[in-house]
C-alpha cells in the first residue's frame, strides 16, 4: 500500500443505516415477539441466514468458501492475492432466547467492510476474508465455540461433527441437510490476521461511557465443582454445635471467592450454580454441589486466586469437620490479542473515546489467536444485558464499531503486504 | 389413691421385651426392605395399623372411642369414672421413607402403660387412655399435626376433613374408607392431664449420654421467606463493582443467621432451601429464594433474634443496592409443658440418667398443651436420625421411656385424683 492510497482510504467510513438495516433484517430469521432471536446452530433457520449472508457477500464481489465444519468464508481478492488474507467475523447463531446482536453483529461488520470497500473500489494490499463460525453458542451443540475450535485444532473434526443435539440428531447431517456441509480442510485457509468486533456483553464501557473497547486479552479462566459433605439434620432438634451445615460451608465458600476477586486486580469471581440436598426448609442440608468461577487475565494472578481457593477450602473442612472435595474441572488459559495494536490505531485515528479491555467471555477469536496475530472491538451494549432477547446496542455504537473494524483490517492489510515485501 | 397403693405401685415395670415386639409387628405394617415404615395418613396401611392397635387395647381391657377427625381413644377406667382421665398417646402415621419409632413408639409405649396395668390388676385414681392422632406428620394431607390441631381447635374440623392430597383424595372419604371416621365430637373428652414419649430425633442425649429428656418446653420457631432481587449478569464481563450478587448476598444472610443464634442462649438458626435464579455457572444469579428458621425456647429471646435478623438485612440491601424482602409467614409460640415435673419425679424414682431438653420439632403433645398440663418424655436415638429408614432407638431405651411414662402417668392421676377430693 503506497502513502497516497492510506489518504484515500483513511476517509473511508462504513454506512450505518445500512449496517443497522441488515441487522434487523438479519434478526427477522428467527425474530422473537419480544425482539430477539432464537436462531440455533445448523438448523433451518441458520441456513436462512448464511443464505442471507452469502448472497450479501456475492453482490460485494466476494467468492465463498465451505470447509468440513461448516465454517464459511467470503473471500474479497486484494492487489496480491498471495499473500495472507486479513480475516474477520463471528457467528450468527444464537442463544434459544439470544438477541440481534451477539456474534451476528461481528458478522454484519464484515460484510459492512465488504460492501463499503466494495461500493468505493477500493483495492487493499491483502485478500479480505469474512467468517461465519458454526455453533459459537454451544447452545444445541457442546461445546461453545466449536467451528473455530476445529478451524484452530482445538477440537477433533468427526468428534465434533458426530455430536448430537437432544433429539439425537447428528451436527454432520444437520450441515449437510442446510447445505453448509462443505468440503475445504478446516484450518487451511491462509490468514495473517484475524479481527473480530463483538458488544461488549458486560457494563464496563456503558458505564464509563467509552464508543469502543480495546480487547487487549481474553481472561483466563478456572471453572470448579465443589462438593460439601456434611450431615443432613432436623433444623429444630440439632443444637449448633452439633451441626455439619453444608450451607453455612457454602456461603462462607461464597462470601470468600468474592474477597478473593476484590483481592486481585481485574480479578472476577463467582458462585452461579448450587444443588441443595434435600432442600427443605426445616432439614440443615448435608449436601451441596456448587459451582465456582474465577477469571483473570493473569495466569500467574490466576493460580494465586486458585492457590488462594483451595487453601481456604482445607481450613474450612477442618475447622467445620467436614468434607469440601474442589474439582478445578476446565481451565482455559489467557488470551493475548496481538493484533491490539491495530485497534487502539484506528480507534485514535477515527477519534472515538475508547479504553482498553478484557474479554470476559469467550469468542472465536479467542481460538483464532492460536493461529494468527488477532484483535477485537467491543462496542457497549445496554446495562451489559447479553444471551438475552432484551440485548441491545445502539444504530451509531454498531457504526463505530464497523468502523474500527474496517480501519484495522486495512492498518493490518498494510503491515502484511509491507512485511512481505 | 392411698399411700399404700402408691408403694405398691412404685415397683411396677413394663416389658420391655413386649414393648419392642410390638413395635416391630407394628413396623412390619408398611415396612420398607431398608428397616422403615411408609405407612401414610388414612392410607389402607394406616387402618392396619389401626386395626392392630385396637386389637391389642381391647386385649387390655379398653375401650375405643373414635372422632369426627378420626383420632382414636382407647380408655382404660380407673378408680373414679368421673374424674378427668390421665391421656398419653402421639401418631402412627410415617414419613414415606420414615423410621418405625417416630410417633409409633408414644403410642406402643402407651400400649405397653395400658397392658402392665391390666397384667398387674391396678386400679388407677382416674381412668387412663392412650390416643392415636390423625395425620401428625403432614406428608400426605397438610399442615402436620392435623388431628391433634382439630382437637385443640387450632384447626377447623370441616377445612381438615376437606383437604386432598396429590391424587385429589379426600381425607375425610378416606378415614371412612378405612373405617376410621368416627362421630364423637373432637375435643369432648374429658382429659386432665397429657404425656407423650417421643425418640428426641435429635442428637443431644446421646451426645450428653443421657438415658431420658424432661421436656421443659417447646421452642418457638419463626418461619421465613426471603427474597433477594439484583440483577441476572455474565460472570465473565461484569466487573465486581457493577454487580448486584444475589449469591453473595444470600451467602452473607447465612452466616448472619448461624451468628445470630450463636448469640443467644438455645438459639438455632438453619437456611436449608434457597432457590437460585438462574443457577447457571457463569451467571451471576439475578434473584433467589431462600428460607430462614429461627428457634428459641424463650418468645422474647425469639423476638430478639427476629428483629437482628431484619436488621441485618435491611443493612445489607441497603449497602449492596438491591431488595430483599423478608415474609416472617409463619410464627410457633413457644410451648410450656407444664406437666413436666410428673416426668422429672418419675425419671428420678426409677434411677434413669436424665436431662432437661426443648422440643424442636412440633408434637401433638404441643396443641394439648393449650388444653391440659402436659408432659413429654424424650428417648435417644441413634445419631439423631429421624424422618428417615435409619431412625433407631434401642431396646433398653424404648423400655426406660415406656416406664418413665407409666409412672409420670400414676403420678398424674394420684394427683389429678388428691386436687379433686
Amino acid at each position: 500500500m503506497s502513502d497516497s492510497h492510506v489518504e484515500k482510504t483513511s476517509d473511508l467510513r462504513v454506512n450505518g443505516t445500512r449496517l443497522w438495516d441488515s441487522l434487523m433484517e438479519m434478526g427477522d430469521i428467527g425474530g422473537t415477539p419480544k425482539g430477539g432471536c432464537n436462531r440455533l446452530a445448523a438448523t433451518a433457520l441458520d441456513g436462512q441466514a448464511r443464505d442471507l449472508f452469502v448472497s450479501w457477500c456475492k453482490a460485494a464481489g466476494c467468492t465463498i468458501s465451505v470447509d468440513q465444519m461448516g465454517n464459511m468464508f467470503a473471500r474479497r481478492p486484494g492487489r496480491d492475492n498471495h499473500l495472507p488474507a486479513v480475516g474477520a467475523g463471528s457467528h450468527l447463531d444464537t442463544q434459544p432466547t439470544g438477541g440481534k446482536f451477539d456474534g451476528v453483529f461481528g458478522v454484519l461488520a464484515g460484510v459492512e467492510v465488504l460492501r463499503t470497500l466494495h461500493e468505493h473500489q477500493i483495492e487493499t494490499p491483502t485478500p479480505i476474508e469474512i467468517s461465519v463460525w458454526t455453533n459459537e453458542e454451544g447452545s444445541r451443540f457442546q461445546p461453545a465455540m466449536q467451528g473455530s475450535g476445529v478451524y484452530a485444532g482445538r477440537f477433533d473434526l468427526e468428534t465434533e461433527l458426530n455430536k448430537t443435539d437432544i433429539d439425537g440428531l447428528r451436527l454432520k447431517d444437520e450441515l449437510a441437510k442446510i447445505g453448509y456441509l462443505g468440503d475445504e480442510v478446516p484450518g487451511s485457509r491462509h490468514m495473517g490476521a484475524f479481527f473480530e468486533v463483538h458488544i461488549e456483553q458486560g457494563p464496563i464501557l456503558e458505564d464509563e461511557d467509552k464508543e469502543i473497547g480495546v480487547v487487549r486479552m481474553g481472561q483466563g479462566i478456572r471453572w470448579y465443582n465443589l462438593t460439601i459433605k456434611g450431615r443432613s439434620q432436623h433444623s429444630g432438634t440439632t443444637p449448633m454445635h452439633l451441626r455439619q451445615d453444608t450451607m453455612v460451608v457454602s456461603a462462607l465458600i461464597t462470601t470468600e471467592v468474592e474477597r478473593i476477586a476484590h483481592r486481585h486486580a481485574n480479578g472476577l469471581g463467582t458462585v452461579g450454580f448450587m444443588n441443595i440436598h434435600p432442600n427443605s426448609r426445616n432439614v440443615i442440608p448435608g449436601e451441596i454441589q456448587m459451582s465456582v468461577d474465577l477469571r483473570n487475565p493473569d495466569a500467574d494472578v490466576l493460580q494465586q486466586m486458585h492457590d488462594e481457593l483451595v487453601a481456604f477450602c482445607d481450613v474450612l473442612a477442618s475447622a467445620r469437620q467436614l468434607v469440601i472435595e474442589v474439582d478445578n474441572y476446565w481451565y482455559f488459559a489467557p488470551v493475548e490479542f496481538k493484533a491490539s495494536d491495530d485497534v487502539k490505531a484506528a480507534t485514535e485515528q477515527l477519534g472515538y473515546s475508547h479504553m482498553d479491555i478484557y474479554a470476559g467471555a469467550g469468542h472465536d477469536a479467542c481460538y483464532m489467536s492460536d493461529l494468527v496475530p488477532t484483535g477485537m472491538v467491543f462496542t457497549p451494549c445496554l446495562k451489559g444485558i447479553s444471551h438475552n432477547e432484551a440485548e441491545y446496542t445502539k444504530p451509531e455504537e454498531c457504526e463505530a464499531g464497523a468502523n474500527v473494524l474496517l480501519h484495522a483490517m486495512l492498518r493490518a492489510s498494510a503491515r502484511i503486504a509491507q512485511s512481505q515485501c
